[in-house]
């Protein structure tokens, strides 16, 4: 279920593109009508709204928005206003930049929030806003971080796999004989190919979800553990144990891998993680999966995800992010 | 251009589906019927056939085709009737089977006969059929073969990879920086990470042609030698260097290989290869690049493909083939 809300009756883009000129001019933007319109139209109408300003006003909505709103609510506000591939494009394009600490965007985008076209839609989004492949820049990162090898490999196998979606063709002795090959890699630690971690990777990157499912709950039944218990924690210099972790969190529970990424980012301890937090609200809240994920972060933290974002969070951001979740 | 040619006036779909009747019914079968009406008839047409004369006579075409016809005939008309998409997810799962033989099958599907869009399209249709992603079957093979890791590699990446299709964002120094990665692996020879080969299938398996060919060309520069040339030849165990050449070939120029792959196959020294011929034929007779593939061909050898077609085959499959090219 969705968690966005729209009025039953819906201004016509027109009218919601004079009220955004209308909150811009002045001293000052009006950012609470800014919100009471953006946060309360889904994806079709928030680009007619867009196209409508554009024609009337000659002035790019978004590069307005830029201008007129600041910090983590205008970057929220600037990827809710894209289309749905688009946004996760420049979310992975971001990515590519460092992947040894951004792979979770990756992950998420290939293996967690889109079907098999869905993903070929970000990927055309990705050919069309930068004239090459996500493929290409995953697989060549930009040297501004480290990037080894076997986490490139990991990544580039699940960002270019066109997975099989059904879940009508698991096959039960795959399953057992692939879960040995998780575990033999798992046992090894590390990676490499010497340590089974090339077999891994195919396994990871290529089986359906299904299939891969069918394969944990083998591993689990032989070995009273998970795949992600089982991988080594700590500091691997590497990141591919976190990165081979991430993945198997969102092939086995999507919703409960968001939650979890809220609960950290909503962390006390640890200070707000805004980039994650807006991530996840902004690419599900007209998803639906965000009900789940809101039950799931509930059903694992002392509060509802509302309440975590209230505390943790402040201003128009906050504003924004609630109205997103239908408060 | 392509070279089959449609009558200007066209029988009802419906028309076509009686006649085709009546070519089955009787002693023995009316072939050059069969071949007068399927060979002159667009991939869309062909479709409306079949699905008239199911509807109509209760019984699919293609069932009925296999039982009329045999031999090379029979083959190349089965595969003439398959949607492009179908036809090629067909033949990509018939390699699977083998690919250290049928290594070409899959590396045209990727790298010469369709845009990313079309490849898309190929790997839906491998969904539907077998329920089963195409990068699944080509990493994990059906072990009817040896499959030696680093060509499975190869083909996995070309196979995976959402190609971006543009001409218009060759980096010139980046293909300089990639033809000295391509030339590292080519003379190191056979495969093997520590010779630069994951770096050669990262280039080949990811880049747009349009700047693998700027690579590809800055070799040629710097070495006096294609790549092509400059791979090793003789017997690798692996097969890995003839896929590579393969692959190199298709992107940097798909007319030129395709005509090869015919010269070989109406070879008379060796035999004719009626699974190459077809196949070629079959797949190109309706797409824009046939007449360049026909031209390339008469180039090199000593008489026209058609000349060459009607020397090495004979009978219903020679009139078929010919047909298709618009003889």
């Amino acid at each position: 279920m969705a968690t966005i809300t729209v009025p039953r009756v819906v201004p016509s883009p027109a009218e919601d593109a004079a009220a955004l000129l209308k909150a811009f001019q002045g001293w000052g933007t009006d950012e609470q009508a800014v919100i009471s319109i953006l946060a309360h139209r889904d994806a079709t109408q928030r680009k007619q709204i867009a196209l409508e300003y554009e024609h009337k006003y000659s002035e790019s909505l978004i590069q307005r928005l830029h201008s007129e709103l600041s910090g983590d609510f205008e970057r929220a506000v600037y990827h809710w206003m894209l289309d749905p591939a688009e946004r996760q494009a420049v979310m992975a394009n971001a990515a590519t930049e460092c992947i040894q600490e951004e792979y979770p965007v990756l992950v998420e985008i290939a293996c967690a929030n889109n079907s098999a076209a869905e993903l070929v839609a970000v990927k055309k989004a990705y050919h069309a806003l930068y004239k090459r492949s996500l493929e290409e820049d995953v697989a060549a990162p930009r040297l501004t971080c480290m990037h080894p090898w076997i986490v490139v490999q990991l990544l580039l196998a699940v960002v270019s796999t066109y997975r099989y979606d059904g879940d009508d063709n698991v096959d039960m002795e795959l399953a057992r004989s692939e879960a040995k090959i998780v575990h033999e890699a798992v046992r090894n630690g590390g990676g490499g190919a010497a340590g089974g971690h090339d077999e891994l990777i195919r396994v990871v990157g290529t089986r359906s979800k299904a299939q891969l499912r069918a394969t944990f709950a083998c591993f689990k039944d032989e070995h009273r553990s998970s795949v992600t218990k089982a991988l080594p924690r700590g500091d691997d210099p590497t990141g591919y144990p976190r990165a081979l972790r991430t993945a198997a969190r969102c092939v086995a529970d999507p919703s409960k891998y968001f939650a979890k990424v809220l609960r950290h980012a909503t962390r006390e301890s640890a200070g707000t993680d805004e980039d994650s937090l807006t991530r996840v609200v902004v690419v599900h809240a007209e998803k639906d999966d965000m009900g789940a994920i809101c039950a799931a972060f509930q059903k694992r933290a002392s509060c509802t995800l509302e309440q975590a974002i209230a505390k943790e969070t402040s201003g128009d951001y906050r504003s924004f992010l609630l109205a997103l979740l239908g408060s």
